[in-house]
């Protein structure tokens, strides 16, 4: 049987897949939100943020506590340490969800996405909700393995967002400034979102492997060469 | 005298102050690239931020390190925690420099800026520089006070977004999609940079009061409320 201690730091990453499963769940209404018009689910995305941000800062409690009591070293103190900054990046992928779905108020009754991008976004909706999920499951197994193949996962993100930038910038664009704006946002919105879950991953690989590198710390898109 | 530890705490300071003025360099750096199209300049603020990076790097390795050899409580853990969170915020202040100037040299020889959205990328650069500057000031003198201010000092930031959204979706723009696709990001990119000055100063707010609020842990971005 683990000690008390042991069993908060458990505790601490059955919180942080909790989040992840948050988190995706507001992606995917968000994308259902903007790509149908729904403002009752649009709202709902935008009020039960909050659950979110509760969750993040519960934990950070939690760490700061167990910091202070525990004083924890070596690989607990990783752990500590490591839960915050990923308790980090699944907040702001709620923010992100979040700003998706006030796009989708913003332009109710009708819908921000033109039809012929339609399947772009439900794209990168079905990417977004694939990778925060194998996020989720990456913390729940400490499995470093599989986090080292996220990065593969978020390219498909990172096409799909060059592909929406080309149509955009495309002289055959029909759809107004305003259409491009939105398109803009929405683009950067769901590449960040894959962006954090990246960070995610590569915090459980430092925890499983305990190794600083450089890229555990700095942020996923640093080392993506987009035309952005 | 200050004994090694406190010398130490007081040493995580310095590095944020000057990671502050890095970032202050960049992003005055990146708007002046963008708004005459200058190459070099653009290329020295890309090439530069793995400065800041380094510097995040140091310091949270430095922060762990005190942390498993010290075992602070009270006050001093604050302090390391939120030596933290602040190098996090401040290094991605140095990737939206990074991303201003990328824009620059996406569109050289041309400026990505058209002439009547000059003076507002101007004034959008100059808020950034400021509020940047004063997040040093504030981390060095530990002022809560000035610290409070900063939303306000955001603000502007904030009508200049708006002001910028605003005339991008008026009927009358004529500079086509790809230069509006630019200018929502350059936008997106100051709006951000602003908001982490706000974290920063919150955070130093929480390290002399002691007091976690919601507000010190979300984003700022959180509780505004504008279009997008």
């Amino acid at each position: 049987m683990r000690d008390a201690f042991h069993e908060d730091l458990d505790s601490l990453s059955d919180q942080l897949v909790e989040m992840t499963r948050l988190a995706a769940s507001a992606m995917a209404r968000a994308t259902t939100a903007l790509l149908d018009a729904d403002i009752t689910l649009a709202e709902s995305v935008i009020e039960n943020d909050v659950r979110i941000d509760d969750m993040r800062e519960q934990l950070d409690i939690k760490a700061i506590d167990l910091l202070a009591r525990q004083q924890p070293v070596a690989t607990d103190l990783r752990i500590v340490v490591t839960a915050m900054r990923m308790s980090a990046d699944i907040e702001r992928m709620g923010d992100l969800a979040r700003h998706v779905a006030k796009i989708a108020r913003l332009r109710f009754p009708h819908s921000a996405v033109p039809a012929d991008l339609r399947a772009t976004i439900l794209q990168m909706g079905q990417v977004a909700e694939r990778i925060v999920t194998k996020a989720g499951s990456v913390i729940a197994a400490k499995d470093a393995e599989a986090a080292m193949t996220m990065e593969r996962d978020d390219d498909a993100m990172d096409d799909l967002h060059r592909e929406l930038y080309e149509h955009l910038q495309d002289e055959k664009w029909q759809h107004g400034t305003e259409t491009a704006v939105d398109m803009t946002l929405v683009g950067r919105y769901y590449e960040r979102f894959g962006d954090h879950a990246v960070s995610v991953a590569r915090r459980v690989v430092f925890l499983v492997t305990g190794e600083w590198e450089p890229e555990q710390l700095t942020d996923h898109e640093e080392r993506e060469d987009s035309a952005h």
